[in-house]
């Protein structure tokens, strides 16, 4: 599956109101100093911070920086010189990794189809030694590897200190305080929200190391954990905004939104992604009652469901081919999408429901009520197979599809735990790839009742990525795979990644013994 | 041969009050604006500078930009992208070349002992489009190759314009008016008086792409030259104070001069290059009766001389082979140098005595100038071969030899053409590699009375460089190895190297039927 819209001539509609107060709430950003790398390793022999600074470097010498923890920011470097004078520029390549191993990867032997312009490396020539190198560029890195391309055979390269600045608009002073049953379970829970924190920036970006971006599907499950955590209320706001002040000129809202010169939604639709503005929405005012949003935003998200409704629906009232074919769900290349986009349809409508309820609409909402009850009795009379016990999607049992119709409400609880372990045993079904299928994955088996298998899942999924050495969350994770891209490559994957964070908000709604 | 010197501990001896009149004679930069390329070429194919800023790149996409001419400055770039919006950062690499040639090789595969980090190459990334992109640092070029290493799918690059600020403290506005005999002597004239423009910066730079550096040997060719053109008189001088103002703690002149940061000796010390500071002197004086310049300079150019005959001659009178091994003369490896550095002396002692007699020193005068003579005896007593009709060097014979016998007034003009044809006619004898010995080869035709082989060779060496479709002339060329290098790689020669200016001069002064 590869994810490349082009829609020749295309230019986005923007409403200049909902934009101006998309740009009012744009947040300030925290800057947190790191004076100095934890770790160093020079050709892969550890060194001390204390002799470092008086390290000799000399062509092809590599230096790999270990900055203890994820950081997205700002990286310096204060360099001098040994031997000799400096007769040549001093010529040095830097690599940023989120995990180190992406150092293993060539970047020039990456083909996949995502830009290698978003591979973290830098060359550079330094004329004049000593010199402090600030880079303009932000990067997301825990590590730094820094090699000599170059010095001369007169005089040697000195790194007498690295630096850097960490960037993010998360209020770390809203965290309320919590306390864990066990250690596993925490240290997860830090993950989940040092992953929120770090795409937290002027938008909630999906990964700080590729994209950079708002997209819907991000937005909703970092909105969701953001309101157990760093609260950025504002901000939240501010991404509803710029989707609905920058969509497509028939109304539908973009998969995500470009803002860094004036807000252009991308060419990309993304049906079930435009489907969650209308849940996004229905939690934002949970939190909130922001009367201001209702009245804003209502319109434009209610048009997303109607737009599926009108252009997306078969006679026999199931979800066209076209519309699955542009869903996302999961980044699975052989999945069929349309009995999941089935189910998120119905969700979308229970929001669309509750947000005519909230803004003083009844019959609107009575609407939306009885269309997701339709769509209910459409899935259970023409998707759901009795004989395997579970919902079929073309020909294909999928947990996808479960997944999302459990979330939907088509099932009792019971049925649904049938249902899920069915698709699960299933021998050949299609993966699931990414955290953010995985989520919706735990949050149906709490829906199912569940509980137990979903924070064994928890610990088990999300805890795999830390016990690799990450402290961060991940685009993209099937433990029987380590090895996967969906971009042909791994050096292109987004160690942190928005999707990946919601474990905060499941352990503090749902595992916590005093949820909030 | 290598010539990288490197004294452990070593600290130049600094004159804070000859450096400071350096300092003050510093001078201003003209900046010329070269608006846009002459032409492009996209994929080896010509295009018209009016469809350029609409050709959509990709990935692989090369776009060779000619300037023209030779320029050394700052280079800029107009950026814009096509297609749908850009989902990466724009990827490029721009490498520099002063002739086109220099594309023919890889970087990757230059393993000379030169600093591979002059190769005049920088990737960049460009995270927002349309940019404007300034490059920081100086580069020497005519053409600049532009690949795209990466933009995506979704959008293609565009090179809506690039320009370039040229960068010299030469003024145009001092030379004089010329004419001449025909088109050849005139391109040649002119691509020597740009090869020194090119060079004249804040300090008379051996080559503006490689070095960037105040070196003797270079200084004493390119001041001839400007005396009869830019007529840069405070640099010269400001240079010669520089060599004065720091040196070896022992006294001795560095064959460069650092000048970057505080100016500092090399701890390259260059026999040859040490001993020209006296005539360098003597011709600044000349030009200039600059009482100043004679009362601050003249001991730490005499002492050169001193040291030299202190230091480096045998019992029987000719210098030691440690002075030879340290001299330069020429690029070639297996020159043996003592004779043609014996003639070096001589000369260096006959401008010590004129010195002498403009500082109203008649006797230490007589003593360098008797001095000279009992050099000359003993060259011909033993560096003469009567069998040979020629100088040797060791067992050696070599043009080079002769040359700076000639130039030192050894042999009355017939005796020296005869020994010039003598060594230029026995076959496996050193080639002259640059076009400083060349120089010093045309002066001493012109001292043997051949003016017109003289000017043959002229037009053949320095108009073979043109004939390549240079403008400026090199800092090595042998027209009968054109893929030679000093260095181990053609990619990291210099294509506009101030050694090389000397035809101006030449021609000027000797060829032009009103010689200046």
């Amino acid at each position: 599956m590869q994810l490349i819209s082009i829609i020749p001539g295309f230019k986005p509609k923007n409403d200049s109101r909902l934009l101006e107060k998309a740009e009012l709430l744009k947040p300030g950003l925290y800057y947190t100093p790191y004076p100095a790398p934890t770790a160093f390793r020079v050709n892969g022999q550890e060194i001390s911070p204390a002799e470092m600074p008086d390290r000799p470097l000399r062509r092809g010498d590599q230096v790999l920086m270990d900055f203890g923890r994820h950081i997205v920011g700002r990286f310096s470097l204060s360099l001098d010189q040994a031997g000799s004078a400096q007769d040549a520029p001093a010529y040095i390549r830097l690599n940023f990794a989120e995990i180190s191993d992406e150092f293993g990867e060539d970047p020039k032997q990456y083909h996949g189809w995502l830009s290698s312009s978003w591979i973290q490396q830098e060359e550079m020539h330094i004329d004049i030694l000593p010199a402090q190198v600030c880079l303009p560029r932000r990067y997301a890195f825990r590590y730094v590897l820094l090699t000599v391309l170059d010095t001369s055979l007169k005089y040697q390269l000195l790194v007498r200190g690295a630096s850097c600045t960490g960037e993010s608009s998360a209020d770390e002073t809203a965290l309320p305080a919590r306390t864990f049953p066990d250690d596993e379970l925490k240290r997860i829970y830090e993950a989940s929200l040092r992953t929120l924190a770090e795409c937290t920036q002027l938008v909630l970006e999906d990964g700080p190391k590729r994209d950079r971006r708002l997209w819907m599907g991000d937005l909703r499950l970092q909105a969701l954990t953001s309101y157990v955590s760093f609260r950025s209320i504002a901000l939240i706001k501010r991404c509803l905004y710029l989707f609905a002040g920058s969509r497509f000129p028939d109304g539908r809202m973009s998969a995500n939104v470009f803002t860094d010169k004036e807000p252009a939604a991308d060419d990309t639709y993304l049906t079930d992604y435009a489907l969650w503005a209308a849940p996004t929405l229905r939690e934002y005012l949970a939190e909130t009652d922001d009367g201001e949003a209702l009245d804003d935003l209502l319109d434009p998200v209610l048009f997303q469901v109607d737009y599926v409704l009108e252009h997306f629906l078969t006679a026999d009232g199931t979800v066209k081919e076209e519309a699955a074919e542009s869903a996302f769900i999961d980044w699975s290349d052989n999945l069929d999408r349309r009995t999941a986009l089935h189910g998120v349809l119905i969700q979308a409508l229970e929001a669309a429901a509750s947000l005519c309820e909230r803004a003083g609409d009844p019959s609107r909402a009575r609407f939306y009520r009885d269309k997701a009850e339709e769509l209910r009795q459409t899935a259970m009379r023409l998707l759901w197979s009795e004989e395997q016990g579970c919902f079929l999607s073309g020909d294909q049992v999928s947990v996808h599809s479960q997944v999302f119709m459990i979330l939907a409400g088509v099932m009792p609880p019971e049925r649904a735990s049938e249902a899920l372990e069915r698709a699960e045993s299933l021998p050949g079904s299609p993966r699931m790839i990414t955290p953010y299928m995985h989520h919706y994955y735990v949050m149906a088996l709490l829906a199912a009742g569940q509980k137990n298998r979903a924070e064994k899942h928890l610990r088990e999924y999300w805890g795999g990525m830390l016990r690799t050495g990450s402290d961060t969350f991940w685009e993209s994770w099937d433990p029987s795979d380590p090895d996967g891209s969906p971009y042909g490559g791994r050096i292109v994957n987004s160690y942190c990644h928005a999707w990946s964070c919601t474990p905060a908000f499941i352990i503090s709604r749902y595992l916590l013994s005093s949820p909030t």
